[in-house]
């Protein structure tokens, strides 16, 4: 029994090796608290980082909205398994407290911030050439990025975890409600769709979130019970002893390049068949350490 | 006001067509309640269509040790939030009843079922040429498979939903314990793993399922609190008015082969850019219908 026992373990360690190759040699950045979204949901705690490399004006005005209040107490109303979790407020007219914090009426328009001019300067580690949707991937300051065959314009992907703005049919229409991808990467709104984060804290709680009946389609009914964020603010914002201590893995660097390496090797005795050498950028995890 | 909230569930509904494209003419077929797999969990009901044309040893033994008890109160120990949840009885020894209703006092070796030789005279719909792990991809009674470059070849791809057995290094170690794919298809895995199923109802409650500390392992300490499955058991075990009356959209026909197209083609205004004409078979909802 013990010898199963220890098989057991020994093998999900094993499986969990293949999951996060040589992460122990990983090295961490720790994460900016100015750059840092936390939404206390119904569901615990999530925390977004912003990327106002990619989406600097998405990301003024998110903050914007945040410090005004806007986010809080609303749901998410629009929740597809296997594709997005949408929340903000919708068409709720500003209160006029919201309107007095704000210094404006409405919320304005926000241009399209889907592809970033690119230059070979920055720092990047590519992943896989040729994949399905992108002539190039990479990563970039953790985020998952695809790049144009001459790599002068990239654009952050549309992972798991992803967040981004949405908006109707004219590409400059987004004002403030937002997305969370949950399911399998819908890489088909690269480039078309604003992503200014991603989720580094508390996927579990947004994998959570209350769905909409599965035969409707995907906005929830008003009877039907939806997740609600509590209250979302900056971390900055917050007092220190309520901050997350967040580091992630770097994504630049001889460990992360060799991670990579031995993710498309798949050299372990579990792979009596080796898999094709590629990667799909969406399914390399990128860790995170919470520290004290 | 009237003309935002119509633009906003316009807008909602707009991208929900982007989503499941000409889904409105889709036709289904009633599921089979002997190939249905009921698991009762903390966090709700899931139902998980099983696949004994590509794994019918495998299936056989899942029904087998469902009809023993043995999934009956084990847990989900292994859960990685984007990667899978697996559960089963583990290194626990069969108890004297399980023996008893088993009929034998160890849970036997299965033989790898990953891969089917196939004939070109099944019923199935291509997807995707080039994808970046096969040279084909497709679906076949609602699954999403790969097949070799002569199409000889076909295996269950590993998207989210995706239910396989778990093994040690032997390709034919597999017992009892099985896993969901919950994240980012880890298609690395596919060809190598029994794939014997798929959720077909439920799968936000998989997605409820409690994640292990994501610092560690992957595998749960003991003092970590898990999910666990109340009770497995077949439909056909179920008595009538206990069964949910699952019909899946068709994969074979006229009506998917037009939304294939449709996914690919994105010709809505949305769509300022078109993406690239190509097709991630794992990021096609497959439609469910729930019947009375």
């Amino acid at each position: 029994m013990t010898g199963k026992k220890q098989t057991l373990v020994w093998l999900a360690a094993s499986i969990w090796l293949l999951f996060a190759s040589a992460s122990g040699a990983a090295t961490y950045r720790d994460l900016d608290q100015q750059q840092l979204w936390y939404l206390e949901l119904d569901t615990g705690r999530v925390v977004i980082e912003l990327n106002d490399t990619f989406a600097p004006k998405t990301v003024a005005q998110i903050k914007q909205l945040t410090r005004a209040g806007i986010y809080d107490g609303v749901s998410f109303y629009r929740v597809i398994d296997g594709f997005v979790a949408q929340a903000g407020p919708g068409d709720t007219p500003l209160s006029d407290s919201a309107i007095k914090r704000l210094g404006q009426t409405s919320i304005p328009t926000l241009p399209m911030e889907s592809v970033l001019p690119w230059s070979n300067a920055r720092a990047f580690t590519p992943v896989q050439r040729q994949d399905l949707f992108a002539p190039q991937t990479a990563f970039s300051a953790g985020f998952a990025v695809g790049l144009n065959a001459t790599s002068s314009e990239a654009w952050l992907l549309h992972c798991p975890g992803a967040v981004g703005i949405a908006r109707g049919n004219e590409p400059d229409s987004a004002t403030s409600d937002f997305y969370v991808v949950i399911g399998q990467a819908p890489r088909y709104l690269d480039g078309i769709m604003t992503v200014f984060g991603r989720v580094v804290w508390g996927m579990d709680k947004v994998q959570a979130i209350l769905r909409a009946d599965p035969q409707g389609s995907g906005v929830m009914a008003p009877d039907e019970p939806q997740t609600r964020i509590q209250r979302a603010v900056l971390g900055s914002d917050l007092p220190p002893e309520q901050q997350l201590m967040l580091a992630v893995e770097r994504t630049v660097g001889e460990a992360f390049e060799q991670k990579l390496a031995a993710r498309k090797l798949r050299d372990h005795p579990f792979f009596f068949k080796r898999p094709p050498a590629v990667l799909d950028a969406c399914q390399v995890p990128i860790a995170v350490q919470l520290g004290t």
